[in-house]
């Protein structure tokens, strides 16, 4: 007998590897932070000691989901406005309660709640862009979650940097710092086309570089940007981006609402990646990106939920199912983007976004054991004809059981064991109340 | 002191009345079926001593959702074929497993675990077509739900009826049969109008209003139902039905997807009323229904999941967050559907929509006690800025905790106390399998 930490059995183990294998009655092995085994459960049963058994016999075991691209910090601001126009949200709301209210401390409590209910709803791995990174990822670490995180780059002062220079030089210090992290990685982030200058963008580019970190930003999110875009530059943004030699398959757009054909087949000869954020778009009102026809040319789609603001959850099932409903709503074509396609775009797929596909998204032998399991003995999820029709189409991130990240598990039968639940809530409401206060709005 | 049997203290109370009361720190007192009291919490605390109290300060307490448009017994076909067109998933899947399976058991356990289901989301209310209707009112009545049902009329012969005259008796028999019933209602509900004659239509119409009961079909659900019945009857749909006496105020209309601006005038003027199924019209790509137009012309809307194979759960509190996200993407506009409408959907208005107004969908003095109760001392539900944002944009139904239905408590801190679950999923599993091997499919 060999022995492991953790024996993990079911229920069904989705692995989502390249052949798709599903074993019924399957198990999986853990030691230290990796898988080393998957396969039937009386085989493992038989082959490995466990120092720990999670056993379910109705559950589903799946790759952690990979959130790739919210703005954790922001869960503060939940529903603070919503149901009005991009600018007048941005200009009479966000921006204020932003410049008044970030700092370190909202930093790391948001973005502590926000570690929090990703666990509850099955991510293991959030991508992030806001300021005082460095809080988010001492949050992250408290929370033994996996993390990609950029400092937001602007050429205008924020919060927590007085100019462009400065930003790069903490978004380089965050590089540096968590170099060698087994959960941190970090990218460089400036926050859109709109927001930065030329020379911030190429400054940021050669960071990346330096680094060989990925290169991450807002990009066409609705059609007044691609206007304004077109007007600044003189041409399409992604034909600026191309010709300043910023685009590479480490260039990764958030949203890429408003691409056309030509944006498509520039990001699909360079390799760049798209992060599709389909509730976001629909709550601002900014259009649906052309997700069906990025994937027909070859372009490796994540799935994101944007920031708390304009969400108003971080629960990764229902942005699944909003991006399969949506794709078909907007092309009149049930066919344009199945269960296994979202399914997909949230855990493998989202992980060659990041350049972590060596890494993570997938249940196989040498993976490091980010590990969802789903209880799907109840009346919503019964009967079950297909697995994957229930993740995209019925569950919802309640749904999740326990949570392994790296090897550990960081919740077990829906108990969080890295954080204290009601301590980050108090923290965060009294925060809100400060918000609130800020802008003479109603609160908790 | 006056006595009432259960007193509900808060959290905060949500009337959904006409001046949109809210009470913080409120409660609601409850004697027999009816709600007797709505106020602060000391002053009822004050006032009355209760055989119950059910207390959480961290609740919203508000009004029982309606399930504008179902088919509850359709539990047993969920996720069976998705992804596909809409003729191929009704001519391969789901009518030949319908076809083949339909029976009265199926009927009553589908139905059962579908009001489990609803209730554990918080859904009091729902309207239903289907076949064999007389289970699905045993399955309410054994769950404690209010419904308004009708049995499915067909030109061709379905499980249940061979022909269109036998379809009217079991309708009829229906209606007279739970005509003085506290829970159950009843209405007319000719399939679709291709799927019914024109004589089919009218005896429908007559045997509705001999009753003075709700009129309700699927009308203009996609492109080419409305292409096909211009043809069929040498002008639009709606115009055929206004010549054909057919449309007034107790006339219901499920989808309308492809109302143009003529239909909506046609519809405001006779008073008609229409149920909106965003996510079974985007997971089908159907369309988006035009449903700020129809607010904006007074036609009362409320909101329905529609059936199980189409969406593929019964969860209003997503049915809620879809509707106001998919009508802001598709015109361009985030002005367009607030989280206080699409809620207004579920409660109020959809009561308004089945003529029950009077009875249910608001928390008043006088009406019938069918409450929710939602815990949000979660992370996900934190921090609380503004509720009807929570509950349109952050709420999912794992967070309904109490639901009562005509005073009665159906279900308590998520344990229901009028169904076995375990044993309504047990049956339905029985029967999937049957299903499953009928159209020799894998099957769990």
């Amino acid at each position: 007998m060999k022995s492991a930490d953790i024996l993990i059995t079911g229920g069904t183990v989705l692995t989502l590897n390249r052949d798709n294998v599903k074993l019924h009655e399957g198990a999986v092995a853990v030691t230290g932070d990796t898988i080393v085994a998957v396969g039937d459960k009386k085989e493992l049963l038989g082959m490995y000691t466990a120092k720990e058994t999670i056993d379910n016999p109705h559950s589903i075991i799946m790759p952690g989901l990979i959130n790739g691209h919210t703005h954790a910090a922001m869960t503060c601001f939940r529903g603070i406005a919503d149901d009005m126009e991009l600018m007048d949200w941005l200009t009479r709301y966000i921006f204020p309660a932003e410049s008044r209210n970030v700092n370190p401390e909202l930093a790391y409590w948001g973005s502590l709640l926000a570690c929090a209910e990703m666990i509850k709803s099955g991510t293991t791995t959030f991508s992030d862009m806001y300021l005082f990174e460095e809080e988010t990822a001492r949050a992250a670490k408290q929370a033994g979650m996996r993390c990609i995180i950029g400092e937001g780059l602007f050429d205008f002062p924020s919060p927590a940097c007085k100019t462009p220079a400065e930003c790069l030089i903490r978004a380089e210090n965050l590089i540096r710092t968590w170099a060698d992290d087994p959960l941190i990685r970090t990218m460089v982030e400036p926050h859109s086309l709109y927001s930065c200058s030329p020379a911030l963008l190429q400054s940021a580019r050669e960071l990346a570089d330096r680094y060989r970190v990925p290169f991450a930003t807002h990009l066409l999110e609705n059609m007044n940007e691609a206007v304004q875009l077109e007007k600044k530059f003189g041409m399409r943004a992604t034909k600026f981006l191309e010709q300043a030699g910023i685009l590479d398959e480490r260039f990764i757009a958030f949203h890429g609402v408003v691409m056309d054909d030509e944006d498509i087949a520039i990001f699909a000869d360079y390799g760049c990646k798209v992060v599709h954020n389909p509730e976001s778009n629909m709550k601002l009102a900014s259009g649906v990106a052309p997700i069906s026809a990025m994937l027909k040319k070859g372009i490796t789609v994540g799935l994101g939920t944007d920031g708390c603001a304009s969400n108003n959850n971080l629960d990764m099932f229902q942005e699944m199912d909003t991006a399969a409903k949506l794709e078909k709503s907007a092309r009149l074509d049930p066919r344009v983007m199945s269960a296994e396609t979202v399914i997909r775009m949230a855990t493998a797929n989202g992980a060659k976004v990041f350049g972590m596909g060596d890494l993570v998204g997938t249940i196989e032998v040498g993976k490091k054991a980010d590990i969802s399991i789903l209880d799907m003995n109840k009346p919503h999820l019964t009967p079950m004809y297909d697995e994957y029709s229930h993740l995209a189409y019925a569950v919802s991130g309640a749904d999740v059981e326990t949570v392994l990240i790296n090897g550990k598990v960081v919740m077990k039968n829906r108990r969080l064991t890295t954080i204290d639940e009601n301590e980050v809530m108090e923290q965060v409401r009294r925060i809100a109340r400060k918000i609130g206060a800020s802008l003479s709005m109603p609160h908790e």
